[in-house]
């Protein structure tokens, strides 16, 4: 279970130790005692509210208990506090014979019910699993022989005096919160409520929310000013696909924003000239897998300010506000240009974790070979390698075929070779129909390929080969971890890219911007704009961790004539939706830029999960859809009238 | 002007008196000087990026222009820096001949332009204000008689080595950024970027980021959890209208969330007993004046909780972060029922800066004495008077007549008398046709009514008659202090109001929730609500700041029994799209109650300004409009395909 694993490892681990030998425990103990319930379990009382308790004393110190009916959480008494008379409140976990395991957010504390008897038996014998009850008692030391070392209540449990049921719970639950056992998705999206009681989940939100105060701190103490900006605005030429919201002005609608662009930047020539916000985004993307509807961004803007201070403040950040001491990434983080990204890893968006760089043999091959094959190297094309050192014998045929299925399914005409060198004639039987002995001895030669290693080769069009074999790199890597064999060291490995191109090309041939329309092209480059576009570099840098982009910036155009010749005369865009922009530009703007990191992917990275669906209290599932509550859902017949939209589902409303 | 005034009292007065005397004694000085420019201005300078300053060492320790080009911001040199070489960077405030005042978020500094002349001097003249330049120099003493105490950089100024410009303005400005010039609502509007240049927009930015970040600090030392809930969800029955979000999924719409109210009941099902949210919450209602389409709510959740626990949680959250130490509000809030608040003020939010409260002299007069007179004083009819203390001569006539028509514009089968006693004889002659010299003894002499006072009269159904004079009583205090007189202290008036009923009765004599439906009834009316539910009180509670509304929370129910009674068989609503709250309240729920403060109300009422649209940053207009970026806006013809919706507008694509 890798979300248990992992949670293992950032401390999770005492709570679910401490509940499974607490229940071990339990079952161990004694018999034949005296029970009395001064309460009587009835489900009304959970109708009732609850008082303050007068009879016990709120000695809690470290504020989890302040503002509440309970004295204490599950997860605080110890030896110490033995003999004091205490309140806690919390789920039933365990119930066995004459004990109880109450659970809460921060741990679980074992119960014993004494002193009861006759039909008061039956009563708690009736105790359902996750209903919510109240035990009043008294701290008691646990005998010797049965302390819990691993756990934070283990050398106490609570002789409970009164029992109270606050919310029963029936006894068929759609699931059990025992970390043993995962629901499945459809389960954890269903019941979502019901999943957040486990502990890892507890954890998670808990450590998400420790994370953004952090961030905050840090970037209050240096003065950046947490701005809130509109959400509801109107749609941004050039980006993603945005939702849009119908208002009750006829035929005008608002669209949710991607991100706030605009604002920082409007905020930059407002003056505020340090920004900040945790920001809410909306991007209407999810047909792709993994993408949330609307996502959590940190978004940062200054003025006066260039690219190397930028990435100086989001390295000083992040080492602030990591959450574990031993894994805090050392700063500053490494920096490559896309251009070397791309040529050594096929990727703009390279895994550091792991070696295996992609190696250029085209001028080991003799040009004039073979007229009828494509490597007929020219500055377009290219032939190039891999190794995965050792690997040879890990992966099955099938999962190396599967490879070079998913590699090339977008680049047909390339072929991909990935051959386990189990012994040294079999690359040569490989590649002889396309090469001959002596360039696969000198390939061979100068990658130091040995017996052992898995090999891969590629040749054709430039571009092709470097994305076949930088999706190739990915994918080995995957599959050989799945087969048990260890390729990435599990550090954090964050990388800036930079002096990425400034443009794109359509397949019509006309220009698209990398990133987006405001991004400040480098200024040795300016000069190319009007001539040679798909040249010049952008002040633009990407963030990426352990092979994911996780923050991506810029430095902003503030000169309105330059951006209005991007938007109007290179990108054919309409201008007319962003004249208020232009307008600002040249009314006095800064020099300014920023960043946005992606908060989502970051905690997910952080807690070592692989979905953001983990990280987030309520995500979306499939196509945008929540199972619990059922949204999106059709119109009532009020709103599609107030809206002017057509109605088809009058049965729902 | 009001925002300035305000702003003055809160430490703008520095800044702003700073800028005007810097500006008195700009024009007294020095003449004849040589001129100096080592960058000559040009406008493509703002195309190229800057570089970190490596002349100047970044001396800088308060962390304002860490992560920069700068090494100091225009509010922080003083004579202890004289001699440093210095990198400033900000906005053309003043330029007087040989000198200029920069201005940027944090003051003003003056730079002094020696040595320069020749041509650089007709640059220098043409140097726009508004616009942004970098200022590089030393620091230099001014002449003794020059120093300005009242301004931090008073007794230095900037000696300039270079001067270049980083983002030129045009000579006519849209606006002009000057604390005694206050552009109008629709150019404040139409420019924001230029209004947020102001002195008391960056003040109260700043004051709102420090706020919210003194919030977050007081609830995450108290072990809430920061969870962001989703915006993106289904309806929720019986509440504000809700936008409609249109998906990809044919006939299917988000809403977006009027609050996190059902998610953070399902995070106390998932044991997440502490929450709190900073949360962007949606409704439209924009036809209402000052309201904004999004605004933000502090949301916060407790489990294990009791109304009066929720009550101190809020008093020493805000206590703790109230930003400024002499006006900190006392604690405890005083406390009043719904009851007594409109008995005593006419209003569930009772504005207590003031007393005149509303006295009840129905046993004052005779109940036989008119036939068709509607005083046939019953359980339903009252006499009610209110007087203002020596008020009697400040309001005119026209004033009177505006409050008593405002007042009474919804119960216009009231008569209310509104009676400035100027002589003792005045509230007889006004009376006289309605009561006897001896009622209106009796009544004048109760209520200690004296010459020079104003009184007000008022009889009929009691619901009315509260209604119309606690508006009166709003009403004629804003007139009396718009004529100068001092009504209101302008103390923070907090006060809780508490006991509200659990429904109010449609037109049609159904129910409606008074709040919202998931209100826990008080547990001593529960066996009321079969058979009288008006009579039922709600375990509600409204936080009332100086006769606004700023937070209102509640107990909630947590049983599934009564929850699914008071929806389905009390207010006949459709259940089916609140299932799965329901069923959450099923698995397992613990008591639990929250609050939600109104944050941008807070803020507005801190600073002293009226309309929340000075509070934030890109506030909407009237309809929800955005003048600025002219949101929202036609459909595209792809969005309007890509949703399936209809398609007016071709044009605007």
């Amino acid at each position: 279970m890798d979300l248990t694993v992992n949670f293992v490892r950032s401390g999770a681990k005492l709570v679910r130790l401490g509940g499974v030998l607490a229940q071990s425990s339990i079952i161990k103990r004694g018999h034949g005692r005296v029970w009395k319930i001064i309460n009587q379990y009835s489900c009304s009382t959970s109708l009732s509210t609850l008082s303050y308790p007068e009879t016990v004393k709120n000695i809690n110190e470290d504020k989890k208990s302040l503002y509440t009916t309970r004295t204490h959480t599950c997860g605080e008494l110890t030896s110490k506090d033995a003999g004091s008379k205490v309140c806690l409140k919390g789920w039933i976990q365990y119930n066995r014979k004459k004990f109880l395991v109450l659970r809460d957010a921060y741990g679980m504390t074992q119960v014993l019910l004494e002193e009861v008897g006759g039909d008061m038996q039956k009563i708690l014998d009736g105790l359902t699993l996750e209903s919510v009850i109240e035990v009043k008692g008294e701290v008691i030391l646990r005998p010797k022989d049965q302390v819990n070392n691993k756990m934070i209540s283990g050398d106490i449990e609570i002789k409970a005096l009164s029992i109270r049921v606050l919310g029963a719970a029936p006894s068929q639950m759609p699931l059990q919160i025992k970390e043993n056992k995962m629901p499945t998705e459809d389960t954890r999206m269903k019941y979502r409520y019901l999943y957040l009681r486990y502990p890892h989940m507890q954890k998670m939100l808990r450590l998400r929310s420790q994370l953004f105060h952090s961030m905050r701190e840090f970037l209050i103490q240096h003065h950046f000013v947490d701005v809130e900006t509109p959400t509801l605005f109107r749609k941004t030429p050039g980006g993603a696909q945005e939702f849009v919201v119908p208002t009750q002005i006829p035929d005008h609608f608002y669209s949710l924003v991607q991100s706030p662009q605009q604002f920082k930047q409007l905020l930059m020539v407002g003056g505020l000239d340090r920004y900040f916000q945790i920001a809410r985004c909306y991007r209407d993307e999810t047909v792709r897998h993994d993408r949330q509807p609307e996502f959590t961004q940190l978004d940062i803007e200054l003025s006066f300010v260039d690219r190397k201070s930028i990435i100086k403040l989001i390295e000083e950040l992040l080492n602030f506000c990591w959450p574990s001491e031993e894994e805090r990434p050392d700063i500053p983080f490494p920096q490559m240009t896309y251009h070397d990204a791309m040529l050594n890893y096929g990727s703009d968006k390279p895994d550091l974790r792991f070696q295996s760089k992609i190696c250029d043999v085209t001028h080991l091959i003799s040009p004039q070979k073979m007229g009828s094959n494509p490597l007929n190297v020219s500055s377009e094309l290219s032939a190039r390698a891999i190794v995965f050192s050792k690997a040879a014998s890990i992966c099955k045929k099938e999962n190396l075929k599967e490879i070079i299925k998913e590699a090339t399914k977008n680049t047909s005409s390339i072929n991909l070779f990935l051959i386990p060198i189990k012994k040294n004639q079999d690359i040569k039987n490989s590649l002889k129909n396309v090469l001959t002995v002596e360039e696969i001895d000198k390939i061979a030669n100068e990658l130091k390929v040995e017996e052992g290693d898995l090999f891969g080769f590629c040749f054709g069009k430039n571009q092709d080969v470097l994305k076949v074999l930088g999706l190739t790199r990915v994918l080995t890597a995957d599959a050989l971890e799945a087969n048990g064999f260890t390729v990435r060291e599990p550090n954090n490995c964050f990388l800036w890219v930079v002096d990425f191109p400034l443009f794109e090309e359509n397949d019509d041939g006309s220009l698209l911007s990398a990133h987006h329309p405001f991004t400040q092209p480098h200024p040795d480059d300016l000069q190319l704009l009007g001539t040679e576009p798909l040249k010049v570099r952008g002040l633009h840098y990407d963030l990426v961790l352990n092979g994911s982009e996780i923050g991506g910036g810029s430095i902003r155009i503030s000169d309105a004539h330059l951006q209005k010749y991007i938007l109007h005369d290179l990108l054919h865009l309409d201008t007319s939706t962003l004249q208020h922009l232009i307008d600002a530009l040249s009314l006095g703007c800064p020099p300014h830029g920023g960043i946005a990191l992606g908060l989502d992917r970051l905690v997910s990275m952080m807690t070592g999960v692989k979905s953001i669906r983990e990280v987030i209290a309520f995500p979306k599932g499939l196509r945008g859809k929540d199972p619990m509550a059922g949204a999106p859902a059709p119109l009532t017949r009020e709103d599609a009238a107030t809206y002017k939209l057509p109605f088809n589902h009058g049965k729902s409303s």
